[in-house]
């Protein structure tokens, strides 16, 4: 059997290699635009922060590891453009410009996702990038080094624009950030995000909420961006306005997209024509606490559907319950968790939200160097559920949000959620831990 | 209707507050034989380990605004000697030597544990201390200092022992531990247990295991403490060799015990008799992975039980679904955290047990500052539920072991919780959390 996997990255290699594990006499071809493959996406922020890293850190197996080690056939360099379902091929077009064409039984479509750019007059000007593969992180880091980089504007404001913020700061380039929505951070309950604008202006981070980028034009070596209300100029500008799923060669083959085009997948994660699968952050997934189809690209959830298509292709039945929207970053000294709904979504879901903001503290009382911890709590007030959490401070908040999840997970009521056994000594938080203080209060409400 | 509670501790002063809170006429009056209430008895072995930090620092809230703000008759210095039951009464004797006498409508008995301590020669010496109460902490700390402390035995390897090994050295006090039983930290999977025990020795603790006291003589200003196979010279002695539960007058009065001489209580904290509640460190409770009777005094059930024994009294019906088993602790670098059981306690509970133990990363693959994480997870062969997780580590472990507290409470399988949506970023940890890692290999083994 001939499983052609189009993608190379989290959720296609993890498939190509779990399944080459559990029969090593299946016939694996990945077809990978690029020449990475393997390597972590996420860490490329923190990497071009430290001029002394190199990127090549950040690569975890090499293309000819799954070659000569796996057996994997892994052809890099090959851009596939089109799937003929009904010849049940993949064709497309190798670096060099030659055309290839491959047969499969089995196709697993694991595309990705890219950065969305608008169509604007000076977005393609060499000074403006985005932050998406590995060439680009390279590009990014020596376009820093080598123009000796002092402003930049990010346009956006999502987790990379955060964290890309950081990473300038850190080589001494002053930031300005840009976005077109009045709301800095909406998706954040106001009071947390004030805790994170606040260190961003402590950093001397300048942001420009609903300020609408028209065009960009050079001007010396470095750029000026147009807004609808003023101008900024700069060294160079990064573009991180979020991404969109590559699903354009699904949509050409008639297969069926879900939320923000991605493509409709079920829990084994099949495709609506039976001999696809479609997994990683070119597909759909469901959400735990809605039961509802939803598009959250990150790269757990990659893996772990990598995996299960792997089971699925080789004979395992699995199927996935879908994500919690649990996600984390870091910003500064600020860790930003969330995991859940926020009080809008779960109105849009048809829940009856009631939600309850608290300030509580890192550490026990009278223990040195104590921070405070910021946290958001929704629940149903029909039901009681629990339907999302977010935090943010200094400690304490990135791993504490993966009790949210587990409770996610099963549908908790935050009247039981407060009754959990939490762990307590005086370095890692009060005797009370934070989400149960979050949770008392917010059960008053329901 | 006049409430009495013997003991102005956490479970104490929990439920006096909340249920003057709740009825504001109700008739409270706390028995407190110490002067002390409402610290932070956990805080203590922290607070030794800093001569800059005034000990009272660990205090919350002072006696006179119990009295005062919430209007609660704390009557301190007041040690209760006998309850009878037949003519709801309890009496006892003020710090003065004169008697007393109080009626109740309800008694709360909230009396705590104290420390073990073996009734042999030496042990009531002036150099052999013990930890429980904030006098006798205050007691080590100004001994450490006015006597210019060396040398010290600690007598135990339980929590308190481990994190007083850190003050002492902190202090710079030369530490060795003595325990009768063959293996350090049993209650630990060997794998853990050895990653804590050369981090010990790293910082120069000596740890003598099958070592049991026989006595303890003066020598000079200091002690001889004598083993069965050895003698250890020092100018102190820590005796922590774990707890009992203050049941003495609970027991003389009639009421059912429980585990370790715990006093039996429903899971509204109701003892044998209706009129009578008991809850913290003298009361048992149930396990939510067992659903049987436990005794594990730690201070977050204390002070939840406290709140429920007000509810109960003041009218609101709470029951409490129990505990997981969770705890953290520091020792030096490392963070020690469990929940639920080990592989003896749930073969002992009549589970199937299988166990696994890895050994992953705290940050993403390329992030610098990773160190590992050490986790042992057991699950039931026969169901697949997880029963418990133990986790060693420099940072990521404290917090971490809420999501498995979480699972728990839900009696969730190991296979439901592998698919846990948990948080990711490179800063925080691996792509797929240590604890998804750990619930993955186990999977495969039931």
């Amino acid at each position: 059997m001939r499983l052609v996997i189009i993608g190379g990255d989290a959720a296609g290699m993890s498939a190509a290699s779990r399944a080459k594990r559990k029969d090593p006499d299946i016939d694996i071809i990945v077809l990978e635009q690029t020449y990475d493959v393997s390597y972590s996406a996420c860490g490329m922020p923190y990497n071009i922060a430290d001029p002394q890293r190199d990127m090549e850190k950040l690569v975890v197996r090499k293309a000819d590891v799954f070659i000569e080690k796996n057996k994997i056939n892994l052809l890099t360099g090959h851009r596939a453009t089109a799937i003929d379902r009904a010849a049940k091929k993949v064709s497309g077009i190798k670096a060099g410009g030659e055309p290839f064409s491959f047969d499969y039984d089995i196709l697993f479509i694991a595309t990705g996702a890219s950065s969305v750019v608008p169509d604007l007059p000076g977005f393609d000007l060499p000074q403006v990038m985005s932050l998406k593969s590995l060439e680009q992180g390279k590009l990014i880091k020596s376009y820093i080094q080598e123009n000796r980089i002092k402003k930049a504007v990010i346009i956006g404001m999502g987790y990379i624009a955060l964290e890309m913020c950081e990473a300038f700061e850190k080589r001494g380039v002053k930031v300005s950030m840009v976005k077109p929505g009045p709301v800095f951070l909406p998706w954040l309950s106001p009071g947390l995000a004030e805790v994170i604008s606040e260190e961003l202006k402590n950093k001397g981070v300048d942001i420009y909420s609903g300020t609408a980028v028209e065009k960009i034009e050079p001007l010396n070596d470095g750029v000026r961006v147009c807004c609808d209300n003023s101008t900024l100029d700069a060294d160079m500008v990064l573009v991180a306005m979020g991404v969109k799923p590559c699903s354009d060669m699904a949509k050409e083959a008639g297969l069926e997209l879900g939320i923000s085009d991605s493509i409709a997948v079920d829990r084994q994660l099949k495709t609506s024509d039976k001999d696809i699968y479609s997994a990683g952050d070119c597909a759909d997934t469901y959400h735990v606490v809605t039961d509802n189809k939803c598009w959250i690209p990150l790269a757990l959830i990659a893996n772990r559907a990598g995996w299960a298509v792997a089971d699925n292709v080789t004979g395992t039945k699995t199927r996935l319950q879908g994500i919690a929207g649990t996600s984390v970053f870091k910003v500064f000294s600020l860790e930003v968790a969330r995991s859940g709904l926020n009080f809008k979504e779960a109105a849009d879901a048809g829940f009856d939200p009631v939600e309850n903001s608290v300030k509580t503290r890192s550490r026990a009382h009278g223990h040195p160097g104590s921070t405070p911890i910021h946290i958001n709590m929704v629940a149903d007030k029909k039901t009681g559920r629990l339907l999302g959490t977010q935090m943010v401070g200094k400690e304490g908040v990135a791993h504490r949000i993966n009790a949210v999840a587990v409770a996610l997970h099963n549908k908790m009521t935050v009247a039981d959620f407060s009754q959990t056994d939490l762990a307590y000594a005086p370095p890692f938080g009060p005797v009370w831990d934070p989400l149960l203080t979050a949770a008392n209060q917010l059960v008053k409400k329901i």
